[in-house]
């Protein structure tokens, strides 16, 4: 460790652990906040209840000592100072409390909550690190506005453009940002100088059924798929239902349908691993008795190579060019979402290997298909980022679940991943000197 | 004429016009409630432009020296005594004045202001009838919560059941009902002894080319479709839309793709003359990175004989379970709307057709594919409609419209039908003397 180190801060700690039952207390009340009926949660960014969360997460860490501020992207970020005075570089936890509309409660909150135990023991336990800790919680992760958004400001890559086309109504993503205290003309002022930063750790539940299946407790993420989204109108005519012939009608509907069905086909039958989703479509005017005139259809592809998401994108494209001509339509698209594929840094990758196997946890190399704030943050720093198992692989859904002692696991994994990150740090400042 | 007739009231009238210029007036006051920026209006049944228009009318209605009344399926009604004592019967005229969202402004309210003028003239020229004139704003004809309530409250063909299964959230339902100041527990309530109805009779816009390509100025309508709606819930399961192979997902936007696509296709081949619409689909969640759980699909379709809608149910319906099946979802189905298809009098159609040959207009009878209040009313009396052309067919869009010329041809055609239907009711009485 750093020789620099305040005297009455501790060394290297191997038997150090996270308190699960305090961790516990946490994570439920979070759950609690937008709870659904089935156990899940309702926090879509910017709601009520997610803006409750995130006032719950600011106030607990003042709570427990921690410096507590917003970015101007609207970030939440809770800071353990670990020196005497504010250290040049900060090592960055973080994840995100909004949800998918009716999700579960720990995709996001888990590797918040989780991240804030790990600030509390390092700062109870006056851990002296070359670094400065920071958790944060990102803003509109799950991408109801615009898409890993507080994430990519602080990274530097959010343009101008983006907040221009998010993925709902202009009007209303103006609306919650001001009722979220935030000034659409300064997000981008979010961005950090990416010499500030040590790096990013995130913790997540696997969304998938990899470690289950593999009996394995910890994931060791190794890339993270690229996403690019899109919202496409199909545009027909409005006409009565009951007097306008079926071969009069240019039902917008139907060009619709038939894209969303030739777009998995053709994904699943060439690009086998890439995954396509039609996961909303909005009719105009939509009643039972005029032919629809517009259908906006939102839609995502995931790929884990750039040239891959190319592919994707120039065939999935054309397919809907292709259907709104069969059915007489007009096509206009909207660019959305375009989260590149990224490789999770190696030296990230054996710190928390390194971390599990010091806690006798089996650990196992992944990439992830989910995306996650970790490929922002790995265009800007080096990034790491952990799994722990996921029961029945469920995923943006209440029914996503993990046993308690791998989300315990988890908060000790990155707690110990920080920690060999810090001799990892100490050790390259020694032999620099 | 009825020899009864109070002393100072006038016999018949060949040469009796409507005022265009001030049915005219009225027209464009209704069209400015509720309008929309491409000259249609949007007045969804008990939205506030809906209960604005109701209000207007009703205010109209006494402003002119008409009794006026709301009964309890929420019809607004404007009645036009024409003997010194209330008759025990009355020939209704009528039609609504709600729209479909963003529908055009002749579709429903020229038969409402048509009809205003037409009992303004007879009170104006106190004119003596065999019967008295009501003429009755009908709520929700355009089916935003249960199609043609109004009129089936008053055929008393509405049943608890349809009450209980609104096209939309029965919470909405109830609260657009609060808003209107009707009790769910009353609207049965309005059903009338059809003894004291003489008949019904209804001027609507055609909805349709026939009169155009015929070069005809109104319509005489021989019979209505029938219609039958549900609501079809096609469900799967909301798993994450980037960990989750497209081999492993439960889609419900899939299901209710191909449904849509497979029950065109099936009645385009093997139903000529019929329609089926798909007008809506609601998913959810409803997020770009979430497999659709479920879809609610807004079905209709509609056929000039019971046999071959009974035939079209029973194919349409196979098909959604067997698209359903193919994705691997469940399937609900809620029935909604059922107008039976029904015949107009041949002595109202006799009526119609004498008073247009008696103003110098080409009549042509015909059918309507579009569903009417008149369908209700038929089931309890003598019914009949007028049409006038539509321009370019369109319907249940901003884009419908008509020559004002054929808007004052057809209200002195519903004038005239009702002197015509009078002279007949005296007849009937001479004869029956």
């Amino acid at each position: 460790m750093d020789t620099d180190r305040s005297n009455d801060s501790r060394g290297p700690t191997p038997e150090l652990r996270i308190d699960a039952e305090r961790f516990q207390k946490d994570f439920e009340e979070l759950a609690a906040i937008g709870a659904t009926r089935d156990s899940g949660v309702d926090r879509p960014a910017l709601s009520e209840p997610h803006l409750e969360a995130r006032k719950w997460f600011l106030a607990k860490a003042k709570q427990v000592g921690l410096e507590a501020r917003i970015d101007a992207a609207g970030n939440h970020i809770a800071i353990a100072r670990t020196g005497p005075e504010p250290q040049p570089r900060s090592l960055l936890l973080g994840s995100h409390l909004d949800s998918v509309p009716q999700g579960g409660r720990y995709d996001g909150a888990l590797g918040v909550s989780a991240g804030l135990e790990v600030l509390r023991v390092i700062t109870e336990e006056n851990i002296a690190l070359p670094f400065d800790v920071e958790l944060y919680d990102f803003t509109d992760e799950e991408g109801r506005f615009v898409g890993l958004m507080g994430s990519q400001a602080l990274a530097g890559l959010l343009t101008r453009d983006q907040l221009q086309t998010p993925g709902q109504d202009l009007g209303i993503f103006h609306e919650a940002l001001d009722r979220s205290g935030m000034d659409v003309s300064r997000i981008l002022e979010a961005a950090r100088d990416p010499g500030s930063l040590a790096g990013y750790l995130e913790l997540h539940i696997e969304q998938g059924l990899r470690l289950v299946e593999a009996e394995a407790d910890l994931g060791i993420v190794t890339s993270i798929v690229g996403i690019r989204s899109f919202r496409l109108h199909f545009i027909g005519r409005a006409d009565h239902a009951g007097t306008t012939p079926l071969d009069k009608r240019f039902d917008a509907g139907l060009g619709a349908a038939a894209f969303n069905l030739a777009a998995h086909q053709h994904v699943g039958r060439n690009h086998p691993g890439c995954v396509v989703t039609v996961g909303n479509m909005e009719f105009s005017p939509g009643a039972f008795n005029v032919v629809p005139k517009g259908v906006d259809v939102a839609l995502e592809f995931r790929a884990e190579t750039e040239e891959e998401l190319d592919a994707l994108e120039s065939e999935i494209l054309s397919l809907a060019a292709e259907q709104a001509q069969v059915f007489s339509l007009a096509l206009e698209i909207d660019r959305l979402e375009r989260a590149a594929s990224v490789v999770m840094d190696p030296g990230f990758q054996k710190a928390a290997a390194h971390a599990g196997g010091a806690l006798g946890l089996k650990s196992l190399p992944l990439s992830s298909g989910a995306g996650h704030d970790a490929q922002s943050l790995a265009q800007a720093c080096p990034a790491g980022m952990i799994f722990i198992p996921s029961q029945g692989g469920f995923s943006h859904s209440a029914r996503e679940s993990s046993e308690w002692t791998h989300c315990v696991n988890g908060a000790n994994a990155l707690l110990h991943t920080v920690l060999a990150l810090a001799e990892d740090a100490d050790r390259e400042k020694r032999e620099i000197r």
